[in-house]
């Protein structure tokens, strides 16, 4: 239990996006199911352009670009009116898991904690305030203008904190992410977020592949003591 | 007063360099002077190669390599016989003015606050930690492998954060710094330190010319509400 930083994937793992989400596209006006648009909106402005990018078929950008482009298709879909930039703001204000804030101030008691998401620099600074993360800095993909799991990610969140990679562990909800920073020599955490895609959606992966697993950051906490 | 960010010189403007290496290098052994001894340290392990690299004549080297080459030279002169390596880790273990982290929580409630500094990223990060600095994110200028005066790393910092120079706020004790953050378009407020060299070193330049002058950071914080 040795890992002096933990880096932490943000959409779903620190932050509930998908109800956020629904909130605002209800709020912006919409016809159609809010909830449907949140999981189309979340798979085809970023799930389905990421593994393009790793792929090598597209060119790397932000992840906010592909995230507005994606809405010009989406909103006639979704009968969404409102001001799509306006909608795209949501995803710089997406409320964290209810444990997330005290877990973090748990955990960065004995380590250092920062992001490692394919979220920008500035979008999950945002997302920080928002929530009342105490990250002790951010570290974002776009620094390697690159997306996870690119290996060049991980590497790059040890180098800027000068750690070996056996010093510093991932935690994320996401068993793809986690096999990505145990390739690069990252210890992982695996906490599964069973709501992330709703009460109705894909469950997570049941896999005890990890260093440790945890229900949420205050167990991970606790196991971490 | 409408600047959305503000970014913080750290050496001199947030920490107390001086009384913390002071410190440290008493608890080492030093036969000599502990007060010259330290500003020795800045000037020639800092000050001395920074104006070699800005103007060209050294090629770029992150501070605490700096920091550290300038040790074995300074160690002997000081009648220092400790391990030098771990003495040169106060440089992350330095103190905050008294005024910094209840100053920067007010400044945080309004506007994103981060680090400009010439430290290095995780250098950056560890005296946040050593400090309770409550950063909403750490710019460093490694990131744009420079030093401050030079205009990337000001316009790099405005980047990072995507917004334009004239929404940033550089907070720094140094003239010269701000001046360069002026000539990018950034906004200045000067926060002299006048212990920074200790109660008889070099004052502080005396100049109305910023754009908002302030005895520490919660007389800051009430200035910019």
């Amino acid at each position: 239990m040795s890992w002096s930083a933990l880096v932490f994937d943000v959409f779903g793992t620190v932050v509930d996006w998908r109800s956020s989400v629904v909130r605002a596209a209800e709020a912006t006006g919409i016809d159609g199911d809010a909830r449907a648009f949140a999981d189309a909106w979340r798979r085809e402005g970023y799930l389905h352009p990421l593994v393009e990018v790793v792929t090598g078929t597209r060119p790397w950008e932000p992840m906010e670009a592909l995230t507005r482009a994606c809405l010009d298709d989406l909103a006639p879909r979704f009968g969404i009116a409102g001001d799509l930039d306006a909608l795209t703001g949501v995803w710089r204000r997406l409320d964290p898991w209810p444990d997330a804030p005290e877990g973090l101030r748990r955990l960065k008691e004995r380590r250092t904690i920062s992001t490692l998401s394919n979220g920008g620099f500035a979008q999950l600074t945002a997302i920080g305030r928002h929530g009342g993360l105490p990250w002790d800095c951010v570290i974002s993909t776009d620094l390697f203008r690159s997306f996870k799991p690119d290996p060049a990610c991980y590497l790059g969140a040890c180098d800027l904190l000068e750690l070996a990679p056996s010093d510093v562990m991932l935690v994320a909800a996401h068993p793809a992410d986690l096999r990505g920073a145990r390739a690069c020599g990252l210890g992982t955490a695996y906490v599964p977020r069973p709501l992330e895609w709703g009460p109705d959606g894909p469950q997570p992966e049941a896999t005890d592949e990890f260093d440790v697993t945890a229900v949420d950051f205050l167990e991970l906490a606790t196991r971490l003591t």
